[in-house]
Formats: structure tokens, C-alpha cells, sequence
């Protein structure tokens, strides 16, 4: 029996983006949203949405330009960090321990420290209410030789990503064990 | 050293989103679809992009609802197979043997054997190349009880959700391990 229950932004699982933007002076800034998914495949974008209260939000406005740092789970902490603080603050880079690189294609710090990152620029905002959805195109991607494929490609089970298990956890979680082939697992239920 | 590679749709982890629509005639209709993420808090969103090819973009665009129905692990063949096949040459709930249930709040059906179900009105259309962001109002959400939190939300640890590992992998995976607490784990890196 369903039980009807009132309306929840509960996605699982959520994925943890932490953001990166250059700020007033060229201050290197993370924040850590979980509101965001693969926006489109041609031209390949991302959305993320953040509120207005955020630095970020204003860094993106100002700059048009941020990245989509993937954290591995031992980073647990500093992602988990990212999000209790305000670049307003204090230097997050520095209080984490983390490292910022400028990107070559976009003016928008890296993460050294975690795996892989999306290097965006803004294409288009969308006000949604609390939250501005802000889509930008995935112009390059940079990331560690040892967590690549053999297509070059980021590659979960050496990356370690973490997830957000959402408001009725409250907890990050790792990644389990491989359940089945995408585009292939279903095939025995075709019937022509 | 970080190695730079072209853009590509890689986040880790992408979610499983299992895409309930009527189509022509009443026909329920899912499809998988890991373009998609929460995309505000209040009003409470979710995004979901699609290709104009698909049978559930145009039944969207005419019914103006939809749901998001969250697989647990053990539905990773039903939920691939949703991502195999037209919905306009078969009836793709009957061949994955599950049931559809009207929804009480939008004019979509959700899937009977999943844990849950978020319930969504179209509120915006974005156009973003090939493929199109529906952002959907979430108006309610239906759940087992048996999958909820204290709290009366979907707890990850029993929902059993799983999650697209993406290109590099091309396979669906199942959550791991806690890693900690979100809002917490990074207290201890907090200076003042």
C-alpha cells in the first residue's frame, strides 16, 4: 500500500558538486551544492542550482564561468566543510587543506586534490523561486591519469565518488557494488 | 598532474530516473532517463532533460505532468529495459511485469513495484540543443512504508536506490558504505 506523503525535494541519490569560482580579487571559492544533474548531451551542460544568499551565486553572475569538482569519499569531510561555511568568511581552500589550480579554459578554480573536475561557462539562468538554476556548458574536463578508463574517461570504480542520501539519511554515502550493464541489463525483457 | 580531456557528460554518481507519462489514448509509459537532478527548494523542483525523439517529451508537452519514480536495486532490469525500447512500439509496464497506479495528484501513473515516487506538474521548458529540461513542480510523493525515516521521508538505506555509473563505466551500481553526516563531518576543519 503507497502511503501519499507531502511534496520533498528527495532525490536519491543526490550527487555532492562542490563549485568552484573565483570571487572579488580573484578569491578562489568552493561551495558544496547538491541540487544539479547533467543538463543536456549536445552541447554538453550541467545545471546547478543555488540561492542568492551564496557567494557563489554572485562569483557565477559576475565571472560566468565556475567548475564541477567531483570529490572522492576520502574528501568526506572537506566537501561535507564546504558546505557549513561562507566564502565570505574565510579562505575554504586554504581552512580544507585544498589546493586551487586555475583552469585553462574557464576562470574558475580546480580542486587539486579530488579526481575530476567539469570546467563550465554560463549559458543561460533560470529563476525557479529560492533557488536560480544556473546551466553552464561543459567545455573541458580535467582529471587524474589514475582514475580514467580505458577510454579516457572518468571511471567510478577509481574515482570513489561520494553521494548525498538526502533528507532522510542525512549522510554522504559511498559507492556499492555493480549491479548490471547499462543498455544491456534489460535486453531479457525484449520481447522482439 | 591533472591531465585535460574534452567535454563530456560525466557526473558521478547520475541518478536513475524512471520517467512515468500517459501517452495517446491513457497508455502509461516510463522511460529511464539519468539527465536530471532537484532544481529548487521552494517551490520544491525537479529537472528532468529529454530528446525530442522520445515518446515521453511529447506526452509531457501535452499532459503537462509526469512522475519520478526511484527503482530500488533489485529492478535494475526493469529500470534498464524502461531505457531500451519505445514506449510507442510496446507497453513497456506490461513487459517489465510492473503495474502502473494513478497518481491522486497529477495525471501521470506511478510505478507500483518502486519504493517511491515523486509527483510532478510542468512548471518550465527550457530548450537546450538536443535535448529539452522539463522542470516539474513536485506536488506530493508516494512511498512504501516500509522504505520511510522516522521522520516520515525515503531513508536511502532501505529505498536501495541505484545509480548510473556513466560513460566510463557503462554500468548501474548500488549504494556502500556511510561516510558521514551531512551538515557535520566537516565541523572539525572549522575555525571560528
Amino acid at each position: 500500500m503507497k502511503r501519499s506523503l507531502p511534496p520533498q525535494t528527495v532525490l536519491l541519490p543526490s550527487p555532492v558538486l562542490i563549485i568552484g569560482t573565483y570571487g572579488p580579487g580573484g578569491k578562489p571559492n568552493i561551495m558544496n551544492a547538491a541540487w544539479g544533474g547533467i543538463a543536456s548531451s549536445d552541447p554538453p551542460c550541467i545545471s546547478v542550482s543555488l540561492r542568492e544568499a551564496t557567494l557563489t551565486y554572485h562569483n557565477i553572475l559576475e565571472v560566468k564561468a565556475f567548475t564541477v569538482n567531483i570529490p572522492s569519499e576520502k574528501y568526506v569531510k572537506e566537501a561535507d566543510f564546504a558546505g557549513l561555511v561562507s566564502g565570505r568568511e574565510c579562505d575554504k581552500f586554504e581552512q580544507a587543506g585544498l589546493t586551487p589550480i586555475k583552469s585553462r579554459l574557464v576562470n574558475a578554480p580546480i580542486v587539486k586534490e579530488f579526481p575530476y573536475a567539469l570546467e563550465c561557462k554560463l549559458v543561460k539562468v533560470v529563476e525557479l523561486g529560492l533557488h536560480t538554476m544556473f546551466i553552464g556548458e561543459i567545455v573541458g574536463m580535467v582529471a587524474d591519469g589514475e582514475v580514467l578508463s580505458a577510454k579516457k574517461l572518468p571511471y567510478i570504480e577509481k574515482v570513489r565518488p561520494m553521494l548525498f542520501g538526502s533528507f532522510g539519511s542525512m549522510g554522504y554515502y559511498g559507492i556499492g557494488e555493480r549491479l548490471g550493464n547499462a543498455f544491456s541489463a534489460g535486453e531479457e525483457l525484449r520481447r522482439n
